[in-house]
Protein backbone atom coordinates (compact mmCIF):
# COMPACT_ATOMS: atom_id res chain seq x y z
CA UNK A 1 0.00 0.00 0.00
CA UNK A 2 1.23 3.34 -0.75
CA UNK A 3 -0.23 6.91 -0.79
CA UNK A 4 0.47 8.66 -3.66
CA UNK A 5 -0.06 12.87 -4.39
CA UNK A 6 -1.11 14.37 -7.55
CA UNK A 7 -0.67 18.00 -8.35
CA UNK A 8 -4.12 18.39 -10.63
CA UNK A 9 -4.43 21.66 -12.85
CA UNK A 10 -8.35 22.12 -14.27
CA UNK A 11 -10.50 24.43 -16.29
CA UNK A 12 -13.26 24.82 -13.58
CA UNK A 13 -15.64 26.23 -15.99
CA UNK A 14 -17.55 22.91 -17.28
CA UNK A 15 -17.59 21.90 -13.21
CA UNK A 16 -19.69 21.80 -10.30
CA UNK A 17 -16.49 22.62 -8.40
CA UNK A 18 -13.78 19.41 -6.39
CA UNK A 19 -16.85 18.20 -4.27
CA UNK A 20 -18.49 15.71 -5.42
CA UNK A 21 -22.68 16.77 -6.32
CA UNK A 22 -25.49 15.04 -6.90
CA UNK A 23 -26.35 17.98 -9.45
CA UNK A 24 -23.55 17.59 -11.48
CA UNK A 25 -20.22 15.96 -12.60
CA UNK A 26 -17.21 17.17 -10.21
CA UNK A 27 -13.42 17.08 -10.25
CA UNK A 28 -13.48 14.83 -7.76
CA UNK A 29 -15.88 12.67 -9.34
CA UNK A 30 -13.62 11.99 -12.39
CA UNK A 31 -10.44 11.90 -11.11
CA UNK A 32 -12.02 8.69 -8.96
CA UNK A 33 -13.36 6.99 -12.40
CA UNK A 34 -9.90 7.56 -14.13
CA UNK A 35 -8.22 6.01 -11.17
CA UNK A 36 -10.55 3.21 -10.35
CA UNK A 37 -10.36 2.29 -14.18
CA UNK A 38 -6.69 2.48 -14.90
CA UNK A 39 -5.52 0.81 -11.17
CA UNK A 40 -8.52 -1.60 -11.21
CA UNK A 41 -9.39 -1.04 -7.49
CA UNK A 42 -11.35 1.40 -6.18
CA UNK A 43 -10.26 4.54 -5.27
CA UNK A 44 -11.29 7.63 -3.53
CA UNK A 45 -9.04 11.16 -3.98
CA UNK A 46 -8.74 13.44 -0.68
CA UNK A 47 -8.81 16.77 -2.06
CA UNK A 48 -6.22 19.96 -0.67
CA UNK A 49 -8.99 22.29 -1.77
CA UNK A 50 -12.75 21.93 -2.46
CA UNK A 51 -12.92 24.42 -5.10
CA UNK A 52 -16.36 26.32 -5.63
CA UNK A 53 -18.16 25.28 -9.20
CA UNK A 54 -16.14 27.89 -11.79
CA UNK A 55 -13.11 27.74 -9.84
CA UNK A 56 -9.96 26.96 -11.64
CA UNK A 57 -6.84 25.06 -10.25
CA UNK A 58 -2.90 25.44 -11.50
CA UNK A 59 -2.32 23.55 -8.40
CA UNK A 60 -4.53 21.40 -6.59
CA UNK A 61 -3.54 18.59 -4.78
CA UNK A 62 -4.91 15.24 -4.44
CA UNK A 63 -3.95 12.20 -2.31
CA UNK A 64 -4.99 8.83 -2.45
CA UNK A 65 -4.06 5.10 -1.52
CA UNK A 66 -3.07 1.99 -3.77
CA UNK A 67 -2.03 -1.12 -4.24
CA UNK A 68 -0.47 -0.63 -7.42
CA UNK A 69 3.23 -1.18 -8.29
CA UNK A 70 3.17 1.44 -10.32
CA UNK A 71 6.21 4.33 -9.19
CA UNK A 72 4.95 7.39 -7.20
CA UNK A 73 5.78 9.69 -10.25
CA UNK A 74 4.91 7.80 -13.02
CA UNK A 75 0.80 8.10 -12.55
CA UNK A 76 0.34 11.33 -14.19
CA UNK A 77 1.27 10.15 -17.79
CA UNK A 78 -0.99 6.91 -17.38
CA UNK A 79 -3.80 9.33 -15.72
CA UNK A 80 -3.15 12.23 -18.12
CA UNK A 81 -4.55 9.17 -21.08
CA UNK A 82 -7.48 8.79 -19.43
CA UNK A 83 -8.32 12.21 -18.12
CA UNK A 84 -10.51 14.68 -20.13
CA UNK A 85 -8.73 17.81 -21.50
CA UNK A 86 -9.70 20.41 -19.23
CA UNK A 87 -8.07 18.14 -16.30
CA UNK A 88 -4.43 17.91 -16.24
CA UNK A 89 -1.95 16.10 -13.89
CA UNK A 90 1.16 18.00 -13.75
CA UNK A 91 3.17 15.77 -11.29
CA UNK A 92 2.72 12.95 -9.21
CA UNK A 93 5.00 11.33 -5.82
CA UNK A 94 4.87 9.28 -3.14
CA UNK A 95 3.90 10.66 0.23
CA UNK A 96 3.91 9.33 3.75
CA UNK A 97 0.75 7.36 4.51
CA UNK A 98 0.12 9.44 7.28
CA UNK A 99 0.09 12.56 4.91
CA UNK A 100 -3.34 14.53 4.81
CA UNK A 101 -3.81 17.10 2.85
CA UNK A 102 -5.73 19.16 4.93
CA UNK A 103 -4.47 18.53 8.01
CA UNK A 104 -0.64 19.31 6.86
CA UNK A 105 0.14 23.05 7.64
CA UNK A 106 0.48 24.46 3.88
CA UNK A 107 1.10 27.70 2.15
CA UNK A 108 -1.62 28.49 -0.64
CA UNK A 109 -1.81 30.54 -3.55
CA UNK A 110 -4.28 32.34 -5.30
CA UNK A 111 -5.07 34.34 -8.09
CA UNK A 112 -7.73 36.54 -9.26
CA UNK A 113 -7.67 38.01 -12.66
CA UNK A 114 -9.49 41.01 -13.71
CA UNK A 115 -9.87 42.30 -17.35
CA UNK A 116 -10.11 46.06 -17.15
CA UNK A 117 -10.40 47.21 -20.56
CA UNK A 118 -13.65 49.13 -22.76
CA UNK A 119 -15.08 45.51 -23.55
CA UNK A 120 -14.73 42.36 -22.58
CA UNK A 121 -11.97 40.06 -24.96
CA UNK A 122 -14.17 37.02 -25.22
CA UNK A 123 -11.06 34.29 -25.32
CA UNK A 124 -10.29 35.88 -21.53
CA UNK A 125 -14.05 35.61 -20.65
CA UNK A 126 -13.86 32.06 -18.37
CA UNK A 127 -10.54 33.07 -16.95
CA UNK A 128 -11.04 36.98 -15.57
CA UNK A 129 -13.84 38.66 -14.13
CA UNK A 130 -14.10 41.63 -16.43
CA UNK A 131 -14.74 45.12 -15.39
CA UNK A 132 -14.85 48.11 -18.15
CA UNK A 133 -14.82 51.13 -14.83
CA UNK A 134 -10.68 51.95 -14.84
CA UNK A 135 -8.81 50.71 -12.10
CA UNK A 136 -6.01 51.90 -9.95
CA UNK A 137 -3.56 49.49 -8.92
CA UNK A 138 -1.34 51.73 -6.70
CA UNK A 139 -4.54 52.26 -4.41
CA UNK A 140 -5.45 48.39 -4.91
CA UNK A 141 -1.73 47.55 -3.78
CA UNK A 142 -1.86 50.08 -0.63
CA UNK A 143 -5.42 48.51 0.44
CA UNK A 144 -4.18 44.58 -0.13
CA UNK A 145 -0.89 45.43 2.58
CA UNK A 146 -3.25 46.30 5.67
CA UNK A 147 -4.66 42.91 4.69
CA UNK A 148 -1.25 41.19 5.47
CA UNK A 149 -0.61 39.07 8.59
CA UNK A 150 -2.65 38.02 10.99
CA UNK A 151 -5.83 38.92 11.26
CA UNK A 152 -9.35 38.33 12.09
CA UNK A 153 -10.94 38.26 8.77
CA UNK A 154 -14.57 37.05 9.90
CA UNK A 155 -15.70 40.51 7.16
CA UNK A 156 -14.16 38.43 4.37
CA UNK A 157 -16.31 34.98 5.28
CA UNK A 158 -19.44 34.18 3.72
CA UNK A 159 -22.03 34.51 6.48
CA UNK A 160 -23.23 30.94 5.80
CA UNK A 161 -19.40 29.48 6.70
CA UNK A 162 -19.34 27.51 9.62
CA UNK A 163 -15.98 27.89 11.25
CA UNK A 164 -14.34 27.80 14.48
CA UNK A 165 -12.46 30.27 13.96
CA UNK A 166 -12.18 33.59 11.32
CA UNK A 167 -8.77 33.96 12.38
CA UNK A 168 -5.90 33.79 9.33
CA UNK A 169 -2.75 34.48 8.34
CA UNK A 170 -2.00 36.41 5.00
CA UNK A 171 1.94 36.14 3.88
CA UNK A 172 1.22 38.12 0.53
CA UNK A 173 -1.07 39.92 -1.29
CA UNK A 174 -0.24 42.15 -4.23
CA UNK A 175 -1.59 43.37 -7.61
CA UNK A 176 -0.02 43.72 -10.72
CA UNK A 177 -0.94 44.48 -14.03
CA UNK A 178 -0.27 42.39 -16.67
CA UNK A 179 -1.73 44.25 -20.00
CA UNK A 180 -4.80 44.75 -19.87
CA UNK A 181 -5.64 42.25 -16.89
CA UNK A 182 -4.49 43.49 -12.73
CA UNK A 183 -3.45 39.80 -11.09
CA UNK A 184 -4.13 39.90 -7.34
CA UNK A 185 -1.60 37.58 -6.31
CA UNK A 186 -2.17 35.95 -2.61
CA UNK A 187 -0.54 33.74 -0.46
CA UNK A 188 -1.65 32.51 2.96
CA UNK A 189 -1.75 29.52 5.70
CA UNK A 190 -5.56 28.84 5.37
CA UNK A 191 -8.58 31.00 3.66
CA UNK A 192 -12.05 31.27 4.92
CA UNK A 193 -14.75 30.26 2.68
CA UNK A 194 -15.18 32.82 -0.60
CA UNK A 195 -12.32 34.93 1.46
CA UNK A 196 -10.49 35.38 -1.83
CA UNK A 197 -13.38 36.49 -4.18
CA UNK A 198 -14.51 38.72 -0.98
CA UNK A 199 -10.97 40.57 -1.29
CA UNK A 200 -10.93 40.47 -4.84
CA UNK A 201 -14.72 42.28 -4.42
CA UNK A 202 -13.13 44.81 -1.93
CA UNK A 203 -9.46 45.85 -3.76
CA UNK A 204 -12.12 46.25 -6.97
CA UNK A 205 -14.08 48.97 -4.84
CA UNK A 206 -10.78 50.19 -3.49
CA UNK A 207 -9.57 50.30 -7.50
CA UNK A 208 -12.46 52.43 -8.62
CA UNK A 209 -12.32 54.70 -6.11
CA UNK A 210 -15.48 53.79 -3.74
CA UNK A 211 -13.27 53.34 -0.84
CA UNK A 212 -10.32 54.67 -0.28
CA UNK A 213 -6.90 52.34 0.69
CA UNK A 214 -7.26 52.61 4.36
CA UNK A 215 -10.97 51.55 4.29
CA UNK A 216 -9.71 48.03 3.93
CA UNK A 217 -8.55 48.44 7.88
CA UNK A 218 -11.80 49.53 8.97
CA UNK A 219 -13.28 46.68 6.85
CA UNK A 220 -11.09 43.90 9.02
CA UNK A 221 -11.65 46.44 12.11
CA UNK A 222 -15.89 45.78 11.30
CA UNK A 223 -15.67 41.52 11.65
CA UNK A 224 -18.57 42.22 9.94
CA UNK A 225 -19.66 40.48 6.30
CA UNK A 226 -21.47 43.73 5.42
CA UNK A 227 -18.88 45.98 5.68
CA UNK A 228 -16.78 44.23 2.85
CA UNK A 229 -17.26 44.62 -0.70
CA UNK A 230 -19.27 42.43 -2.76
CA UNK A 231 -18.12 38.36 -3.48
CA UNK A 232 -16.34 38.75 -7.11
CA UNK A 233 -17.57 36.02 -9.97
CA UNK A 234 -15.35 32.35 -9.49
CA UNK A 235 -14.25 32.18 -13.04
CA UNK A 236 -12.03 35.02 -11.95
CA UNK A 237 -10.46 32.32 -9.51
CA UNK A 238 -7.37 30.08 -9.90
CA UNK A 239 -5.95 28.10 -7.02
CA UNK A 240 -2.37 28.26 -8.11
CA UNK A 241 -0.04 26.13 -5.59
CA UNK A 242 0.21 24.50 -2.31
CA UNK A 243 3.40 24.15 -0.70
CA UNK A 244 4.03 21.61 2.70
CA UNK A 245 6.94 22.62 3.89
CA UNK A 246 6.97 18.65 6.19
CA UNK A 247 7.43 17.28 2.94
CA UNK A 248 10.95 17.35 1.77
CA UNK A 249 11.23 18.98 -1.92
CA UNK A 250 7.60 20.41 -2.45
CA UNK A 251 9.16 23.64 -2.34
CA UNK A 252 11.26 22.74 -5.36
CA UNK A 253 8.36 21.41 -7.09
CA UNK A 254 6.41 24.41 -7.01
CA UNK A 255 9.72 26.73 -8.73
CA UNK A 256 8.44 25.34 -11.84
CA UNK A 257 5.91 27.79 -11.68
CA UNK B 1 -28.70 55.14 -46.08
CA UNK B 2 -25.03 54.29 -44.68
CA UNK B 3 -22.41 51.95 -44.49
CA UNK B 4 -21.05 50.66 -40.61
CA UNK B 5 -17.80 48.99 -40.13
CA UNK B 6 -17.26 46.84 -36.56
CA UNK B 7 -14.74 45.62 -35.43
CA UNK B 8 -15.22 41.92 -34.27
CA UNK B 9 -13.82 40.18 -31.22
CA UNK B 10 -14.79 35.98 -30.55
CA UNK B 11 -13.73 33.13 -29.07
CA UNK B 12 -14.42 30.74 -32.19
CA UNK B 13 -14.77 27.40 -29.99
CA UNK B 14 -18.38 27.30 -30.53
CA UNK B 15 -18.36 28.16 -33.98
CA UNK B 16 -18.27 26.82 -37.19
CA UNK B 17 -16.27 29.36 -38.75
CA UNK B 18 -17.67 33.15 -40.09
CA UNK B 19 -19.18 31.78 -42.78
CA UNK B 20 -23.02 30.91 -43.19
CA UNK B 21 -22.76 26.83 -42.67
CA UNK B 22 -25.65 24.58 -42.77
CA UNK B 23 -24.21 22.01 -40.02
CA UNK B 24 -23.25 24.46 -37.49
CA UNK B 25 -23.56 27.72 -36.21
CA UNK B 26 -21.24 30.80 -37.60
CA UNK B 27 -20.27 34.31 -36.65
CA UNK B 28 -22.00 35.91 -39.23
CA UNK B 29 -25.42 33.90 -39.04
CA UNK B 30 -25.39 35.41 -34.94
CA UNK B 31 -24.13 39.04 -35.99
CA UNK B 32 -26.91 39.01 -39.18
CA UNK B 33 -29.75 38.27 -36.17
CA UNK B 34 -28.92 40.14 -33.43
CA UNK B 35 -28.31 43.52 -36.23
CA UNK B 36 -31.91 42.36 -37.94
CA UNK B 37 -33.42 42.73 -34.04
CA UNK B 38 -31.74 45.61 -33.08
CA UNK B 39 -32.63 47.42 -36.35
CA UNK B 40 -35.28 46.27 -37.05
CA UNK B 41 -34.93 45.82 -41.33
CA UNK B 42 -33.06 42.74 -42.48
CA UNK B 43 -29.32 43.04 -42.24
CA UNK B 44 -26.71 40.74 -44.02
CA UNK B 45 -23.17 41.71 -42.66
CA UNK B 46 -19.63 41.37 -45.17
CA UNK B 47 -16.55 39.94 -43.44
CA UNK B 48 -13.59 40.75 -43.59
CA UNK B 49 -11.87 37.39 -43.06
CA UNK B 50 -13.72 34.19 -43.33
CA UNK B 51 -12.14 32.36 -40.39
CA UNK B 52 -12.20 28.63 -40.39
CA UNK B 53 -14.03 26.72 -37.41
CA UNK B 54 -12.37 27.34 -34.48
CA UNK B 55 -10.20 30.38 -35.35
CA UNK B 56 -10.27 33.32 -32.92
CA UNK B 57 -10.42 36.98 -33.62
CA UNK B 58 -9.36 39.93 -31.85
CA UNK B 59 -9.99 42.28 -34.68
CA UNK B 60 -12.00 40.93 -37.63
CA UNK B 61 -13.74 43.59 -39.76
CA UNK B 62 -17.36 43.15 -40.88
CA UNK B 63 -19.81 46.08 -42.61
CA UNK B 64 -23.63 46.03 -43.13
CA UNK B 65 -25.92 49.14 -44.34
CA UNK B 66 -28.33 50.23 -42.76
CA UNK B 67 -31.62 53.10 -43.04
CA UNK B 68 -31.12 53.63 -38.96
CA UNK B 69 -30.39 57.50 -37.46
CA UNK B 70 -28.34 55.71 -34.70
CA UNK B 71 -24.95 57.28 -35.21
CA UNK B 72 -21.94 55.32 -36.23
CA UNK B 73 -20.36 54.97 -32.95
CA UNK B 74 -22.70 53.90 -31.07
CA UNK B 75 -23.37 50.61 -32.88
CA UNK B 76 -21.05 48.70 -30.42
CA UNK B 77 -23.17 49.31 -27.15
CA UNK B 78 -26.31 48.53 -28.93
CA UNK B 79 -25.28 45.36 -30.26
CA UNK B 80 -23.13 44.03 -27.55
CA UNK B 81 -26.37 43.81 -25.09
CA UNK B 82 -27.28 41.39 -27.67
CA UNK B 83 -24.85 39.07 -28.22
CA UNK B 84 -23.87 36.30 -26.56
CA UNK B 85 -20.51 36.53 -24.54
CA UNK B 86 -18.40 34.67 -26.82
CA UNK B 87 -18.76 37.75 -29.41
CA UNK B 88 -18.11 41.20 -28.80
CA UNK B 89 -17.68 44.28 -30.95
CA UNK B 90 -14.85 46.16 -30.24
CA UNK B 91 -15.86 49.17 -32.44
CA UNK B 92 -17.67 50.50 -34.65
CA UNK B 93 -17.53 53.90 -37.20
CA UNK B 94 -19.40 54.76 -40.33
CA UNK B 95 -17.67 54.24 -43.77
CA UNK B 96 -18.26 55.22 -47.10
CA UNK B 97 -20.64 53.19 -49.17
CA UNK B 98 -17.81 52.40 -51.34
CA UNK B 99 -15.97 50.62 -48.95
CA UNK B 100 -15.43 46.65 -48.87
CA UNK B 101 -13.61 45.05 -46.84
CA UNK B 102 -12.14 42.23 -49.18
CA UNK B 103 -11.65 44.67 -51.80
CA UNK B 104 -9.92 47.41 -50.18
CA UNK B 105 -5.93 47.11 -49.34
CA UNK B 106 -5.19 46.26 -46.24
CA UNK B 107 -2.49 44.61 -43.51
CA UNK B 108 -3.82 41.78 -41.92
CA UNK B 109 -2.03 40.54 -38.35
CA UNK B 110 -2.61 36.79 -36.94
CA UNK B 111 -0.80 35.34 -34.19
CA UNK B 112 -0.36 31.70 -33.80
CA UNK B 113 -0.35 30.77 -29.78
CA UNK B 114 1.72 27.36 -28.95
CA UNK B 115 2.02 26.19 -25.21
CA UNK B 116 5.14 24.86 -24.76
CA UNK B 117 5.59 22.70 -21.48
CA UNK B 118 5.31 19.30 -20.51
CA UNK B 119 1.87 18.78 -19.56
CA UNK B 120 -0.57 21.12 -21.03
CA UNK B 121 -2.60 24.01 -18.80
CA UNK B 122 -6.15 23.12 -19.56
CA UNK B 123 -7.01 26.98 -19.09
CA UNK B 124 -4.75 27.65 -22.32
CA UNK B 125 -6.34 24.85 -24.02
CA UNK B 126 -8.85 26.44 -26.28
CA UNK B 127 -6.53 29.12 -27.26
CA UNK B 128 -3.36 27.41 -27.94
CA UNK B 129 -1.71 24.31 -29.69
CA UNK B 130 0.22 22.46 -27.36
CA UNK B 131 3.01 20.43 -27.63
CA UNK B 132 5.65 18.66 -25.19
CA UNK B 133 8.43 19.02 -27.40
CA UNK B 134 10.60 22.10 -26.46
CA UNK B 135 10.95 24.59 -29.04
CA UNK B 136 13.71 27.18 -30.18
CA UNK B 137 12.31 30.63 -31.20
CA UNK B 138 15.77 31.91 -31.89
CA UNK B 139 16.04 29.00 -34.91
CA UNK B 140 11.98 29.70 -35.43
CA UNK B 141 12.66 33.77 -35.85
CA UNK B 142 15.69 32.36 -38.23
CA UNK B 143 13.40 30.43 -40.22
CA UNK B 144 10.68 33.04 -40.29
CA UNK B 145 13.28 35.60 -41.70
CA UNK B 146 12.74 33.99 -45.13
CA UNK B 147 9.20 34.42 -45.69
CA UNK B 148 9.11 38.24 -45.28
CA UNK B 149 8.73 39.93 -48.88
CA UNK B 150 6.93 39.23 -51.34
CA UNK B 151 7.15 35.44 -52.57
CA UNK B 152 5.15 32.35 -53.90
CA UNK B 153 4.02 30.79 -50.95
CA UNK B 154 1.97 27.65 -52.96
CA UNK B 155 4.00 25.40 -50.32
CA UNK B 156 2.25 26.67 -47.81
CA UNK B 157 -1.21 26.73 -49.09
CA UNK B 158 -4.24 24.04 -48.72
CA UNK B 159 -4.04 22.24 -52.01
CA UNK B 160 -7.73 22.43 -52.76
CA UNK B 161 -7.59 26.27 -52.50
CA UNK B 162 -8.68 27.84 -55.63
CA UNK B 163 -6.84 31.03 -56.14
CA UNK B 164 -5.63 32.54 -59.63
CA UNK B 165 -2.33 33.66 -58.03
CA UNK B 166 -0.63 32.31 -54.48
CA UNK B 167 2.09 35.16 -54.30
CA UNK B 168 1.44 37.20 -51.80
CA UNK B 169 3.53 39.54 -49.45
CA UNK B 170 4.40 39.41 -45.95
CA UNK B 171 5.72 42.52 -44.01
CA UNK B 172 6.48 40.76 -40.76
CA UNK B 173 6.61 37.19 -39.29
CA UNK B 174 8.13 36.83 -35.21
CA UNK B 175 8.24 34.32 -32.88
CA UNK B 176 8.54 35.78 -29.55
CA UNK B 177 8.31 33.77 -25.97
CA UNK B 178 5.59 34.54 -23.69
CA UNK B 179 6.27 32.82 -20.27
CA UNK B 180 5.30 29.23 -21.26
CA UNK B 181 3.82 30.30 -24.72
CA UNK B 182 5.43 31.06 -28.16
CA UNK B 183 3.62 33.79 -30.13
CA UNK B 184 4.14 33.83 -33.93
CA UNK B 185 3.02 37.51 -35.12
CA UNK B 186 2.72 37.51 -38.44
CA UNK B 187 1.55 40.57 -41.03
CA UNK B 188 0.93 40.62 -44.19
CA UNK B 189 -1.26 41.82 -47.52
CA UNK B 190 -2.83 38.97 -47.73
CA UNK B 191 -3.16 34.96 -46.93
CA UNK B 192 -4.00 31.80 -48.68
CA UNK B 193 -6.26 29.29 -47.10
CA UNK B 194 -4.45 27.99 -44.20
CA UNK B 195 -1.13 29.73 -44.71
CA UNK B 196 -0.57 31.25 -41.09
CA UNK B 197 -1.52 27.37 -39.95
CA UNK B 198 1.53 25.61 -42.35
CA UNK B 199 3.87 28.37 -41.20
CA UNK B 200 2.92 28.06 -37.92
CA UNK B 201 3.38 23.81 -38.48
CA UNK B 202 6.27 24.63 -40.73
CA UNK B 203 8.12 26.58 -38.03
CA UNK B 204 7.28 24.04 -35.60
CA UNK B 205 9.42 22.13 -37.78
CA UNK B 206 11.97 24.21 -37.61
CA UNK B 207 12.22 24.97 -33.33
CA UNK B 208 12.12 21.26 -32.74
CA UNK B 209 15.31 20.66 -34.64
CA UNK B 210 13.25 18.34 -37.67
CA UNK B 211 14.61 20.99 -40.27
CA UNK B 212 17.10 23.98 -39.72
CA UNK B 213 15.95 27.46 -40.49
CA UNK B 214 17.76 27.84 -44.13
CA UNK B 215 15.20 24.69 -45.14
CA UNK B 216 12.22 27.10 -44.90
CA UNK B 217 13.93 29.31 -48.02
CA UNK B 218 14.27 25.74 -49.82
CA UNK B 219 10.23 24.95 -49.08
CA UNK B 220 9.04 28.55 -50.85
CA UNK B 221 11.21 27.13 -53.55
CA UNK B 222 9.79 23.98 -53.64
CA UNK B 223 5.78 25.59 -54.60
CA UNK B 224 4.55 22.14 -53.23
CA UNK B 225 2.04 21.89 -50.47
CA UNK B 226 4.01 18.59 -49.61
CA UNK B 227 7.08 20.25 -48.66
CA UNK B 228 5.87 22.00 -46.34
CA UNK B 229 4.91 21.08 -42.53
CA UNK B 230 1.99 19.96 -41.23
CA UNK B 231 -1.41 22.42 -40.59
CA UNK B 232 -1.42 23.29 -37.08
CA UNK B 233 -4.86 23.70 -35.33
CA UNK B 234 -7.14 26.10 -35.53
CA UNK B 235 -7.67 26.50 -31.77
CA UNK B 236 -3.84 28.38 -32.05
CA UNK B 237 -4.78 30.92 -34.39
CA UNK B 238 -6.18 34.38 -33.71
CA UNK B 239 -6.97 37.02 -36.47
CA UNK B 240 -5.60 40.18 -34.66
CA UNK B 241 -6.74 43.15 -36.42
CA UNK B 242 -7.24 44.45 -40.14
CA UNK B 243 -5.88 48.14 -41.00
CA UNK B 244 -7.34 49.97 -44.58
CA UNK B 245 -4.60 52.63 -45.10
CA UNK B 246 -7.54 54.45 -47.30
CA UNK B 247 -9.53 54.89 -43.99
CA UNK B 248 -8.41 57.58 -42.32
CA UNK B 249 -7.40 57.27 -38.60
CA UNK B 250 -7.61 53.36 -39.09
CA UNK B 251 -4.10 52.59 -38.02
CA UNK B 252 -4.98 55.42 -35.26
CA UNK B 253 -7.83 52.97 -34.33
CA UNK B 254 -5.26 49.80 -34.28
CA UNK B 255 -3.40 51.47 -31.64
CA UNK B 256 -5.04 50.85 -28.55
CA UNK B 257 -4.03 47.41 -29.36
Amino acid sequence: MKRVMLTVAYDGTNYHGWQLQSNGISIEEVLNRCLTELLKEPVQVIGASRTDSGVHAFGNIAVFDTQARIPGDKFSYALNQRLPEDIRIRGSREVPLTFHPRKTDSVKTYEYRILNEEFPNPVKRLYSHFTYLPLDEKKMNEGAKFLIGEHDFKSFCSVNAQVESTVRTIYSCEVQREGTELVIRISGGGFLYNMVRIIAGTLMEVGNGKYPPEAVADILKAKERTAAGPTAPARGLTLISYEFPELKDSSERQEIL
